[in-house]
């Protein structure tokens, strides 16, 4: 049976009109390296957003769950190596809401690792031309959010999903009043995303590649 | 009783013929709003660093723990909020150990969050003058690592202490080979490190302030 | 008649086996706002350089000279507004030749200002959705250099023409290996220069326009 | 007799309430290398700044003339190249005064090489610690305009003064509201400073040494 790997993209949230995370996932293809790709837009909201994946979750049984986000001044395609139990909001998210350090679940881990084969996907990003980098911090706003609940399901109720998160740059739109501010292209992040989600199926069962990807600090 | 706090700071490593965090340890005052400082230098080698810290925690019983390291590259001095469990180098460590996406401890928690007041450090370290940013990442090196461990003793051995970690920039003189880097004089090193240590007592007892510090990604 | 623009792109040099230079002026469209787009691929090479665009303004008679270079580590698309008489190669050229604080044309002027509507351009650029903005540098190498060398043909033999320099930053291909180093696709460079182009045709005779576009330092 | 150097820092504009160039230079010791330091504050205001300078010029016959000024945002200590001619201001100045795409004077050159020795002045300056590069622009605000004018006078009126300018970064305390910006302190300002003086006066007569500080764009 073909493996079915379920990818959200956040709507547009702050000052932007536009978010690319859910613009590149509209654009990815049906089917990549065999797997069925189920696309999901999800409001940047702390709270509902978890509602809609685990509603499309329980509904698809996907194997893997890949959450994109956007990430305004990074560089690079970014998978995300860990989601913190902490929601601290810079800026109130779509809902008008804004917790200021507040734990997401109390009977939750201080913090999860993704399953996702990280080095690997950064590896084949690369290997398309599309720079892209280990991340350690999603950070504290609705997508380090998102990572931590999807975790949180898989840890509570869904054990057989494997899941992570990924952050990509601003598009050159956006990026065109802020400036000394990074972007990439759409195109870019369809053909990173892809990739990336490539590295996932090539090493199902076998977990991550063991590159020199660590940073001091 | 006075309270006591222990601070160490990491040795030169890599490329450096000095690390800034020793060199300002080594320069802060003897006793910071009351507290009794203990100094300690500590080697930037993952397993002996933390038998360092344990040593002197053994024989000192301090209330808090405060280890300051490197960051290249960072503009500003950040506090940490937290440590993972995850040894993942990107050099090798003055023991020329290079672990790639080790666990610290099977059996200690996925991460740790710091007992330190950290934003109520940042907002000290502004009023003194010098930038001061919350991180929510200590990376995956020898930093990371001893927080890690130190929360780990805690967790473990030393229920009552308080420990976290603050990193500091590049010095002035590291980065005149290093074009477009950013630096700290150790002057302001010490004068926010102080200041943070200053935040640390004024909290005690009431955990931290509820600023705006947190990062979209 | 039909206005006639030579628009010339370095072929690749140091480290680099491309340069979005030629690669983006290939890709122009033949015609561009009614204008004749005539393109040339130039050696990175001091003396060189300078020879094969005055080979192609004889030959050509074109009304204006856009030259394109790449400048490693610039975020946008950064029309030049002044070049200067001197040569000082942080690397050398393709030729192995590197001077180091030559001036160009004892008979030159210190400085030529661009005659291109650089203001109208950035606004162009911006409004097709790609960064841009006014550079006072063109730096001390080839690109420098060649942006002079026409200006002293205008000065000295060709007074009919307009001429001037768009410097464009990395491919996301060239910073795969340059962590923290922006990029734009060749799609974009493509789409920036043809707003550049067409800005430039539809100011023909009527000088820049008036916007705020100064740098402080 | 003695040598003459008359050393002037601006007045604090824009947002800041201090600027880091008159703080420096009011700390500069009386006689460097054996030269005897004239300092000035002016302020910054386009036109006046020339004319305070002027006065002082006859006032003192100085062998050297150096201007300070403020460049937030670089990370280092900068000797500028050049100066252009050309008033373009991306904010008012502090008469209220904002020049769009302004030619200083009409019989100037379209711009002026630094008589100052700047390799040698960066060379000196990174050996005292102190991060140093060359830079090719000054900007288009009051600081490339009182170093334009400062070379126009001793084109016109002076000739036997040599001149020059120099950027210097942002202040920490100048950085704390602003994230992602370097900074250096005031007491490696005066360390910087008083180093590229005293280069100033080593090569007095020998004009600059050759080395490889060019920049690719």
């Amino acid at each position: 049976m073909r493996m079915k790997i379920l990818v959200t993209g956040f709507d547009p949230f702050g000052a932007d009109k536009i978010n690319p995370a859910i613009e590149a996932v509209k654009r990815l293809p049906a089917i990549i390296a065999g797997a069925t790709i189920i696309k999901l837009e999800i409001p940047t909201k702390f709270n509902v957003s978890a509602q809609v994946v685990h509603t499309a979750i329980a509904a698809e049984h996907p194997d893997y769950v890949l959450n994109i986000g956007q990430a305004g001044g990074r560089f690079a395609l970014t998978p995300e190596r860990v989601a913190i139990n902490l929601d601290d909001g810079r800026i109130a998210d779509n809902a008008g809401y804004q917790p200021v350090d507040h734990t997401i679940h109390a009977d939750g881990q201080t913090a999860y690792f993704t399953q996702l084969p990280i080095k690997a996907m950064v590896r084949e990003i690369r290997e398309a031309g599309i720079p892209s980098a280990v991340s350690n911090t999603a950070g504290t706003y609705v997508c380090n959010h998102i990572m931590y609940q999807v975790q949180y399901m898989r840890d509570k109720e869904f054990p057989d999903i494997k899941a992570g998160f990924m952050h990509i740059p601003f598009l050159p739109d956006q990026v065109v009043n802020r400036p000394g501010t990074p972007s990439l292209s759409l195109a870019d992040d369809v053909k990173g995303i892809t990739a990336a989600i490539a590295a996932i199926v090539a090493r199902d069962g076998q977990g991550d590649i063991k590159t020199i990807e660590g940073t001091i600090a």
